[in-house]
């Protein structure tokens, strides 16, 4: 499976991906999950996927080859049409395959995270369904999770608002993270995570966090222990 | 939906569940998931439901009325041979309406956790599924959840062990339900919670905890606040 989530805030954007695909525990590998497209000064996008890996790669040909005078992520000048040309290759995708994939007793199943700036225009986040249609945040939900996200969902419930601060919001994207991995095998690291500060039209603070990384080696320590700590301070109940 | 969870200790059991059903989100009320069979001194065992309504009121009525002179709950000299009787429940509930629920598209769905103790025999707690068959609890992993585990389940992971105290596994238990309520509107209270004691052969630690609860409400209050203090304190990733 897969863990991404995006956050979308009043100073940016953050996104953080898995890379662990699986098809059956015995073909466990790992892809990368987030794409970035850019022009730097112009435009900024990030892409993330969950669910069938052929799709994913179909998906991101198709917008990397688009047909000649027509738009593009490349050329639209707002983020809506941009997330327009994704469901439009996602549709491209689902109508060449997925009668196939129904043969094999494949569902077509696909979730995107699509979000990033415009020159002019507000950074925003959208998610893109297997119907090629989608949502984008709003200030009462300003994040997205696609492939397992429920482990992840009660501390980014807890924590986030479009004012916390881009920094805080990556931490709390690490622990959710971090959460996920600790409770299901088939989300592993490394991770991508791309915190990109509004108004820079590039993808400069993009890292990739392995089993090495300190920081997440720090909040994968402390944050269980604190966890356990602040768990043993509360009352046990009394019967 | 549902969130179930029993935890097996050293020092005994703890059973929480919640009491939202839907089918639907304009049909949904509360039905109690845990119910209790006992003849105080002799046995006590406690079984918990996810999944079609029908199915587990028709799996209780079976369990309640045991045809004459056959293995029952009541009867039968352990656990494992009382859950074999909850099994056969099972089996004869989808014998009798599986084919007739497939007609109108819906799956014979059942989740059930089935723990308790039997004089002379340790304590212990299986997980039973639609067909009929079941697992118990290990050393390793001393807990079950059915219906929206995903939520509450990093918590238990990093907390429960069997030589958890009773009192702090009902706490942790609370806390995996409180994180549960608040990211799934599907799970509500009022819960219900048996703490039960080894050896005590008897359901006297009952609980049914609504929005009036104190310690719940504190649970609620404190954790997130405590959660939100120990995310402030880790430091924020520098890049």
């Amino acid at each position: 499976m897969t863990y991404c989530v995006a956050i979308s805030l009043d100073e940016g954007l953050v996104f953080l991906a898995d890379s662990r695909t699986n098809a059956g525990v015995d073909a466990v590998s790992n892809y990368r999950k987030m794409t970035i497209f850019q022009k730097p000064g112009e435009r900024m996008m990030a892409l993330m996927s969950a669910g069938n890996l052929a799709i994913t790669q179909a998906v991101k040909h198709y917008l990397n080859h688009p047909e000649p005078d027509s738009p593009s992520i490349w050329n639209v000048d707002n983020l809506f049409d941009a997330a327009q040309v994704v469901g439009d290759a996602v549709r491209k995708v689902r109508d060449r395959d997925a009668e196939e994939l129904k043969k094999s007793g494949i569902e077509f199943n696909i979730s995107l995270i699509f979000g990033g700036q415009i020159q002019g225009q507000a950074p925003t986040i959208y998610q893109i369904y297997s119907a090629g249609n989608f949502i984008e945040v709003t200030a009462e939900t300003p994040y997205f999770q696609i492939g397992e996200a429920k482990y992840g969902k009660p501390i980014l419930d807890r924590v986030i608002t479009r004012s916390t601060p881009l920094k805080e919001a990556a931490k709390c994207a690490l622990i959710s993270m971090d959460s996920t991995i600790k409770s299901n095998i088939s989300v592993g690291l490394p991770l991508d995570m791309l915190i990109y500060p509004k108004d820079e039209l590039a993808a400069s603070h993009l890292m990739v966090i392995d089993e090495k990384n300190e920081y997440f080696k720090m909040i994968h320590e402390i944050w269980g222990k604190r966890l356990r700590q602040i768990f043993a301070e509360i009352d046990d109940p009394v019967w």
